[in-house]
């Protein structure tokens, strides 16, 4: 089967709506296997926790659980995965991450890259807008999202 | 005043001895103020919470909440942080790093020097113990814990 990268995205895109409707910053994630199915899904939670390391990779990640198939997953995000997203992939050896966007920010790709992760970026301007409109809308929030 | 770095070790061992006791991995976290107090503690919680993202590092930021005075604090560990946890700390800028030992697992501590944190290794005996014991007990749990 001929992966379906835009029906992968949809799925990370709703979870980033999802996280916009509750007041939370727009970023989703899912995990995807070797099937296609998306086996867990995760939102930005900072604002609804109070959880400075809940961001939507890392949520769905935990969501994921213990196991040990990692290394056959494909994790998907609405947006360029920061440092501690990408160590969290990394730490699981996931060898491939799709990336909505990486206009608005751009995460730790080189490292990903460096240890041999491979990246597909989509260009996505649904997700572009999605993050535009967050950061016009509250700059301080985004800057405490990502350490600025 | 005088950093006691092995003062805030003792702490973090306090809550690796904590995980042991609770049947958990045996790795324990604190946060220091420039003051030299505690703000934050955390250990790892992968069998406690069935949580793949709960090593101790990011229980402790998770413990810490909400705050903006990231670039002033340490991270104190039993252990060298993984990459998942080294990428917690630089996306936070915590710019120094208190490592009690190591010898038994070497983290993403290239990476970390790479983009400026300070490291202090203490190699203290204690930390190597507790990991010796733990992964000769228990190897395929610390196999887990690492994506190995």
């Amino acid at each position: 089967m001929e992966p379906n990268h835009h029906d992968w995205l949809q799925n990370a895109i709703a979870e980033a709506e999802k996280g916009r409707d509750e007041g939370g910053i727009p970023i989703g994630s899912v995990l995807i296997n070797p099937q296609g199915h998306v086996v867990a899904r995760g939102h930005n939670l900072r604002v609804q926790t109070d959880d400075p390391t809940a961001h939507a990779e890392v949520v769905c990640i935990r969501n994921a659980g213990r196991r040990r198939d990692w290394r056959s997953l494909t994790l998907v995000s609405t947006l360029s995965p920061c440092i501690m997203c990408s160590g969290t992939a990394m730490l699981f050896r996931i060898p491939h991450v799709v990336i909505g966007e990486n206009t608005t920010f751009v995460g730790a790709e080189e490292i990903m890259r460096w240890r041999g992760v491979q990246l597909t970026i989509l260009h996505d301007q649904r997700c572009i807008d999605l993050m535009r409109t967050f950061i016009a809308e509250k700059p301080d929030l985004w800057n405490e999202d990502i350490g600025a």
